[in-house]
């Protein structure tokens, strides 16, 4: 096959008709083929039954607690020096709370409208405007948290390295910019993990803002498929560089233990973390000791974890092969689209020809394929270019993430070959 | 013994002096005892164990849901059935959501804060004063709770048919009078339950605040020890008034399963749910359903969970029947103070002399026995009368609560004498 761009206007057109003949075949399949979301499969979630087990009337004494009762704000001792472990920090910097990081983000948004971060002058309900970096493409949950709140976005470019601080340094003589989103490592959906020098640039920052915070959602830190990227230790850094309560880091077992029931966290400052226990002391007397306690049983310790995760990426593994074989044979000689290879986290971040992403999940759709909507991984779901698709093969067996890349490479070509010709 | 209002100065002294030496004797025993919170004792907490047992691998499916993976903002469909049975509401009527109603409570304070509940004008967050109404005595972690939000609080007396109507009224012209905090049945500490003339009368009210909110947390509301007391469903009842919007139900498990790993819940009308959904859509993917897939699994129906709460009644009962005997024995024939006979809940409520409930929890604690400090049922901890006392015997062992009784009674006719004694 020649590259797209070397073929002349005839042969474009032939090439059309036969994508276009091959993209018809998959309409009378009636396929029901989903890449959309960063899920584990069921063979993922198997991996972890045994913590259903490992929760026996054993006593349920951790750390002289009794976990079936009340109290404990913030996480039993052992649980906490477990991810401590895991994150290299001290276990006096861990808050563990609730089933899903976003939920824990969430919270510490709210309450910086509500009542103010340690450093804001007043709560940011009572600012007239609130604007937060999102370097992008990211992930679309944070921008849709964000613009609950009613906050403004702000696009900054994400390199190889991490975010552009070039364009960061730009916004930060303005004090509405009260913090930026990060996925610091196989960040979503790029897989992109932050340089040290990023890290610590973004500690060097001098924001006008007081309580500019960095939420660091390191939802993927130990999720490598391929090979492991250390990604430096962000809290440590903010107090070498003398901004010690600049960041939150956030973390879950979302994708460690069981989706959406697992063990949700976040390490910060002891400062940050005593301002914090000191307003969700009023929220509850604490949360599940229960799941803590299942979690602690069955994760054991780091070594123990890591092992765990090599499991996960034994089953990841073939998947991402999967899209990353079929992008390599079927688009690469086209010369139409570019991709990242990840070396861990859940998606293939994939980049077609300008302004045919739109068109590429239309067409997917209406054969089956759903994909994330283009867009999605922009604040507002405006990708300037119209280029970026989200590809999330987890959950999906791998014959029909093997199926479903069939249809993208067709539908990639339909869309870049319809564009190509009608700009001729 | 004679009642202390008949005795005569030198009686007093007398009598003062025998009381002041059996409490001496206290202070050699080194005793170290708790009345403070309403808490499940390790025995009701054993009651619950099979939950963990019951959550084996067997597939994991719930109406066709694999509960290990992400999903169902706002509870399974088969556990909200079984909610809203208990509730008689209807399932399409219950959000269910993390592991303690106070959670629940606060988040729809703080959404209300940040965003507005249905029917707010703007946020509460651009309000300039926002007033609730505080039944008194009551939850010290609600009145709590509002002030974190800067709210003003105002007493209401409570009657033995529920907060007063009269008073109440008096605010419905105040717009910013937002809401009034319930515990409707076996209240907080009084062990109060509403009448349908009270529930009618504040589903009638005429509040000035579109958004008027009745945080109804039915905490107790099958928690019965000598006899239920049934409850008018305020749902229903506000539906039937004409303001169904106006109530959020709250109940959780916590003092059903285990205290703080239970499952919380809200009912509230179909338009309150959808709005509130629209908002935690933004925050969370979903609460754990593996906790929900334990509880379903361990409660069943209806029928098996009240049969469950009568195994707590039956270790509760003893407890409560130590502390009112010890009352009835050594403070009734004294006309030195009142209390309420509860039918459930967790709490007695005490009404000591006034002007001594400080001095009371103070000799209490001097020979080491701990009350919920005195004041703490009322707004700002402000007691006017200095007289009521909570009293929770759940946790200790009935030995305890015998031993914790009569260091109690002491104190409570020292504290008596002493302030006869110093009017005279």
């Amino acid at each position: 096959m020649k590259p797209y761009p070397q073929l002349d206007n005839n042969a474009l057109k032939n090439e059309f008709e036969l994508v276009k003949s091959q993209y018809s075949t998959y309409a009378d399949l009636h396929l029901s083929l989903d890449l959309t979301r960063g899920k584990p499969s069921s063979e993922q979630v198997n991996l972890s039954n045994s913590i259903m087990n490992c929760a026996s009337d054993d006593g349920f004494i951790i750390d002289r607690i009794d976990v079936r009762n009340y109290g404990v704000l913030g996480g039993l001792p052992s649980i906490r020096a477990l991810f401590a472990d895991v994150l290299g920090v001290d276990a006096s910097q861990i808050f563990i709370g609730g089933n899903a990081s976003l939920q824990l983000m969430y919270d510490v948004i709210s309450k910086a409208y509500t009542h103010g971060l340690l450093h804001s002058v007043q709560p940011w309900s009572k600012e007239k405007t609130i604007k937060f970096l999102c370097p992008c493409p990211g992930y679309d949950r944070h921008f849709n948290l964000s613009l609950s709140f009613g906050m403004e976005l702000i696009p900054i470019d994400l390199t190889p390295e991490g975010p552009s601080i070039e364009q960061i340094e730009k916004h930060m003589s303005d004090p509405s910019v009260k913090g930026i989103w990060c996925v610091p490592k196989f960040s979503n959906p790029d897989g992109i993990t932050y340089s040290k020098r990023t890290c610590e640039a973004l500690a060097s920052l001098q924001p006008a803002a007081p309580d500019f915070t960095i939420i660091w959602d390191n939802a993927y830190c130990i999720h490598s498929i391929y090979k492991d990227e250390p990604l430096p230790n962000m809290l440590s850094i903010c107090q070498d560089y003398g901004c010690p309560d600049r960041v939150y880091m956030f973390m879950s077992t979302s994708k460690i233990t069981y989706a959406g029931s697992g063990l949700a966290l976040f390490a910060t400052s002891e400062n940050n973390l005593e301002y914090y226990k000191r307003l969700a002391a009023y929220q509850t007397i604490g949360y599940s000791k229960i799941n803590e306690y299942m979690h602690l049983r069955f994760l054991k310790d780091k070594a123990n974890l890591l092992a765990h995760m090599q499991k996960h990426a034994e089953i990841l593994r073939p998947k991402f092969d999967a899209v990353l074989t079929a992008l390599d044979k079927n688009i690469s000689p086209l010369n139409i689209a570019t991709w990242r290879r990840p070396n861990g986290g859940y998606f293939v971040s994939f980049y077609a020809m300008p302004h045919t992403a739109s068109r590429i999940v239309e067409l997917c759709r209406l054969v089956g394929l759903k994909l994330t909507p283009a867009g999605a991984t922009y604040p507002y779901s405006n990708d300037p270019l119209d280029s970026n698709i989200r590809i999330a093969p987890s959950y999906p067996t791998l014959k029909e993430v093997e199926q479903a890349m069939d249809v993208l490479c067709i539908c990639v070509r339909y869309a870049a070959l319809e564009k190509m010709l009608e700009s001729v």
